[in-house]
């Protein structure tokens, strides 16, 4: 990690002397803040981070701290339906209609092993990255090898790209769902449709893995049972695990008769996701955040916000198609993780230099795919953004 | 909720008007802050919030939030190694040593259900609450009526006490593990040693629930294949399990091959509980509360205070036993939650009023048991439990 105002060594092997880096990052509560761009946890809006730590020692009316208070007590119930409120309302839903929000533990990681409990053998994947892969698996862990299929996969491109048109109909047909990972953070793609089936095959209710662009874009809830997604992303810290799932569905019981009770849907649902203690601050946390993407305008402003910075970025990396890479298809490019490869590691590692310079952080790619990858989730402001474009621009022209 | 300073009205069915109450609360970060009895989440040490409160913009050198740091740099891995060796150090273990600190999600719910997948069938199950009771019925879940068994039960008592003498030797021996719950937070209850069995048998090795004791006090691990802990009592906040585990037992593949991935420990111990996106913050903050308490002179000195503190309380209830009932016996009571009642409905209502109008918070009792409940964990101050002592003189006083 960074040490940021301090400039890094000369970079050796570089294509050239940058030119001057972004000014230093702006002193906040006496400390620098960088540009955060990693891909989760991320960036939280400053906003939210600094009422955060003015309630810290004392929610108003409460006398204590949010991270001390019972979750049985009316300013955590507060707390608990603000959260909902918002995120529902984001979606343009109410705790009224037809999908309700729980607030669950365990990340996308315990819902790969719930969903197949709750919803039965049979299951169709579409596979487009490592976090679709590992859904799969446990699917297939609980149902043996034949208890749930792959509808699609990208796995022989190196994840390259998501479906463009319709799966084939006896890819998910009559299966009890259609499991999806709407944006692959690992490989920069995204779908921003949700997938069909040709011809008059009847889709599944789907089941939508969206943790990493969760908060970033209006979904249609009307075909979906369950959307889940790990908040870490666009809508709070680690350790809550946000989930808007068709109100029957969450009161039915699991497919597996043996699922353990705090892996039923139906348990969180029937007690309003205070079964047992949930994790309080997160959950604040996706409240106050929540609450500022609805300032912000909403899913429809911060979509159209993603997709104009994302776009900036891909057109710098087709600017030089020499010197970068991009990792994803057009076709299928995420507005919310963007990675791409230089020729050498010696170049990339140039560039990390440089990044690192104009205090911009986060942006290794993982280890599966390397190279280099920048998160723009809704809270990476529009200077982190062009601090980006402007290394990019240093960069390309340093080594022209 | 009360609203602190405020004064509750006046107590009408009170058997006389109490005297005047505590000062008001000191004020701290420009808000009023109440005495915390909750019995969990509960009451944190102010320093280690302070502290959480200063960095919570920027942690130093990392230019970011800990909400918003990436769980794979540095930053956060030194934070995770702060946890981890403050709470093996407050147990005299090391990183080096038979047992592992992990840090987990789901809290015991989840291990409810984790402990019998992992162990096997047969678990011998001491049944002294709800939580105990639960964690029986899962392991019963996962393998069938038969596939676990009570081998102690207060329930007909309705959880007044813990086992006093060893176990016969039959409700356990032989069983994969013997699982107990150390503090019963809801009846009050607590065993300060471990269980053990009649005659010569074998005890199995000990799986501990600690949700209501973590940190409190020493224990010896050396019996113990796995402690288990919620955070929300005196570690930290809700939203972290800490587990101090047995490395082999860690290690070996769960009995269940149909063990979810994400529920068996040797996924967590192999990856250094960085298997998925841990709850960052949480850990942080379980850090600095173990840090604190190291600070403090450690687990002994911790208990020496506990144990003290809750003395008073029972002196207290003890010299008015026409006015004050404790729930659980003298010989099982509990250093941690004193659970009591009052001869009527209408006296403990003007008893929370009076304490409402000392600024003590939390102290209604666990819906299942009724009555009042003082939760004195670790961060409880000397100052909150002498408030409670005065409102319980006052009160008796009044009545008298």
């Amino acid at each position: 990690m960074p040490q940021p105002p301090a400039r890094a060594p000369a970079a050796a092997p570089a294509p050239a002397a940058p030119a001057p880096a972004a000014p230093a990052p702006a002193l906040l509560g006496g400390a620098a803040r960088v540009h955060n761009l990693n891909a989760g946890p991320g960036a939280l809006p400053l906003a939210a981070l600094e009422r955060a730590q003015r309630e810290l020692l004392s929610f108003p009316g409460a006398g204590m701290s949010v991270l001390e208070m019972s979750h049985r007590a009316p300013p955590f119930e507060g707390i608990l339906r603000r959260a909902e409120e918002a995120v529902l309302a984001l979606y343009g839903l109410s705790r009224e209609g037809e999908h309700e929000a729980l607030f669950l533990q365990g990340g996308a990681s315990l819902q790969f092993a719930m969903v197949p409990l709750h919803f039965g053998a049979g299951g169709a994947y579409v596979t487009t990255g490592e976090w679709a892969t590992r859904a799969l698996a446990e699917a297939r862990l609980a149902w043996g090898e034949g208890g749930a299929r792959e509808a699609w996969s990208s796995a022989a491109s190196g994840f390259d790209e998501v479906p463009q048109g319709p799966l084939a109909a006896e890819a998910a047909a009559g299966a009890p769902y259609l499991h999806y990972t709407s944006n692959n953070t690992i490989y920069g793609t995204q779908l921003r449709a949700h997938p069909t089936l040709a011809g008059a095959a009847r889709r599944p209710p789907l089941v939508v893995d969206a943790s990493s662009d969760f908060l970033s874009r209006p979904l249609d809830l009307s075909a979906c049972d369950l959307v889940y997604a790990g908040a870490q992303k666009n809508a709070g810290p680690a350790g809550v695990t946000v989930a808007l799932m068709r109100r029957s569905a969450a009161r039915a019981a699991p497919a597996d008769p043996r699922c353990p009770t705090v892996l039923r849907y139906s348990t969180h649902a029937l007690a309003g996701s205070l079964y047992h203690t949930p994790p309080t601050f997160a959950i604040y946390m996706v409240a106050l955040v929540a609450e500022w993407a609805l300032a912000q305008g909403g899913l429809a402003a911060l979509e159209a916000r993603a997709a104009r910075r994302a776009g900036e970025v891909y057109a710098r990396l087709d600017a030089h198609p020499d010197l970068y890479q991009g990792h994803a298809r057009p076709h299928s490019r995420s507005h919310m993780n963007i990675t791409f490869r230089l020729p050498t590691p010696a170049l990339e590692a140039a560039l990390l230099r440089e990044a690192e310079a104009a205090s911009l952080v986060g942006l290794k790619g993982h280890r599966s795919v390397g190279g280099l990858r920048a998160s723009l989730y809704n809270a990476v402001t529009d200077e982190a953004v062009g601090a980006l474009l402007g290394a990019l621009d240093r960069f390309a022209r340093a080594g022209a």
